[in-house]
């Protein structure tokens, strides 16, 4: 059988899992309902499902897209300097969920393929993805699943995977200007190749796969904690971070403007609402900061 | 009289500023106080002036820095490559105004000065600055009143000077992602060294002193228009904007951040609250979109 790189093979992939995990997010939202906006824009085309004004789920979406493009942008090309100006494709899934409730946290969970240069005589490709998770008040028994379920996922593949790249994930989504981590992690990989497509394949679904496995038994533990005043205003606090995040320096919304994305599509991944007060202190923060905000073994946890 | 670049004499005269403005702006607001942090940090210091939570100003803040380092950061040399590397000191005030009353318009203002190589035998240096105003709802009134004060302001300088300066400010204010205005312009100058230091210096605060007469009236005719949930909505909704600029484009921001500025000074500009809704649609942003995020001849307004 060959192992040339399929990228109609990965969109029919890509789109199951859509489905897939829009059916089973919305089982557990009894309000709001996932939306589906079909749409094309310049070189590339995809299905956006938002929903909005839940009980369980405030904002969140899980975008489908499939673009190209004659210059791979610089955001999809910082290790893959060599491929500068190539025509390429890009077919991928982003998820971003923002709660309700204060103690349900946050996520976000991204698979993509790249193929460049397939015209030329030596195409490259490579998978990216991963997902992590944004708490505003951290429990270990949910990081601990969170993590647990992303190295089960990991550990068909080989024996590092899980370690390496949830260190990437911890390096990746860490807010410079605030010498801050976005969450409490999860798995970040990049430029991914390991024993050729099919396998590497294998890999990105296993990934895709597990999301759900991570995510649902996280919401529907903490869907029910009662909060108030206090808990909401930390909340959206919080969700400020996550908006300078993804503006700052997230290479997804990076990739999507300079490839001149549909800006809709690229945006459901912003919080529904954020607050930014000057000098914010609260307990909840240093006690998130110190806690969660932090590369920590989730395998084998200390007690902090 | 020497007219060396005075960078002591630039400070007294914006500490005085800073103090003026915080004065003029407090008599207004009846409920919330601007604070007043001083502080100092890695190399640099100054004083954030911030007002929360008020009756006309749900948050502000006006601050004076004045930075150095040994090179100067990338967001403040665009113009200036030739001295790239060169020690630096920056003095300035930044002002930012997100109004409770969505009638009521925000506002931004910024003068400043920048030496570079003062140990060299030729230092460098030059003024930028500007205001712009930024409607949800916008009116003709208050935009001619806005420019004119503008246009008075540059007036003894140069006849080009507003008509320049106002088209540099239509073209900074822009979100490339949306293809649309920040807001309704105003003035933006930067790399202004015309007639040597004492007349620049002269000219930064002809713009600086104006401030408050084009930006008072305005507050004072909109303040107590009655509002409801759908202009507060609207209001949440084009904020996003705001933060959008400041994180993607504002070369203010960028510079905060690259000089290893104080963050919570920095980001005081940001919205108290934003609002990220998919797919927000409404006659109101029909309407601001056609007749004030526009490039639009305030001197002589054609009926629209």
């Amino acid at each position: 059988m060959s192992d040339a790189p399929d990228i109609d093979a990965v969109t029919r992939y890509l789109r199951k899992l859509q489905t897939r995990i829009c059916r089973q997010l919305q089982q557990l939202e009894p309000r709001a309902r996932f939306g589906r906006d079909a749409w094309r824009h310049e070189k590339g085309g995809g299905v956006t499902r938002v929903i909005q004004g839940g009980e369980v789920f405030e904002k969140g979406g899980v975008n489908f897209s499939r673009v190209g493009g004659d210059a791979l942008p610089a955001a999809a090309r910082e290790l893959r300097a060599r491929i500068r100006g190539a025509e390429f494709e890009a077919a991928g899934v982003s998820l971003v969920m923002h709660p309700a409730n204060p103690y349900v946290p946050g996520c976000h969970m991204n698979v993509r393929f790249f193929l460049a240069g397939a015209r030329a005589r030596k195409p490259q490709w490579w998978f990216g993805g991963g997902y992590d998770l944004t708490p505003c008040y951290g429990f270990d028994e949910d990081c601990m699943h969170w993590h647990e379920t992303a190295a089960r996922a990991c550990a068909p593949f080989g024996d590092a995977h899980y370690r390496k790249f949830k260190r990437r994930c911890d390096e990746y989504f860490y807010l410079r200007h605030r010498n801050e981590m976005r969450g409490a992690g999860g798995l970040f990989f990049d430029d991914y190749r390991d024993g050729g497509f099919a396998r590497a394949f294998a890999f990105m679904q296993s990934v895709g796969d597990s999301f759900l496995d991570a995510y649902l038994p996280i919401v529907e533990r903490r869907r029910a904690v009662k909060f108030g005043k206090r808990e909401r205003a930390f909340q959206l606090h919080r969700r400020a971070r996550y908006a300078e995040f993804n503006l700052l320096y997230d290479r997804g919304t990076q990739f999507g403007l300079q490839s001149g994305g549909r800006i809709e599509s690229i945006f459901m991944s912003m919080p529904p609402r954020a607050e930014w007060q000057y000098r914010h202190r609260s307990a909840d923060e240093t006690r998130l900061r110190k806690k969660y905000l932090q590369p920590r073994d989730w395998l084998h946890p200390k007690q902090k």
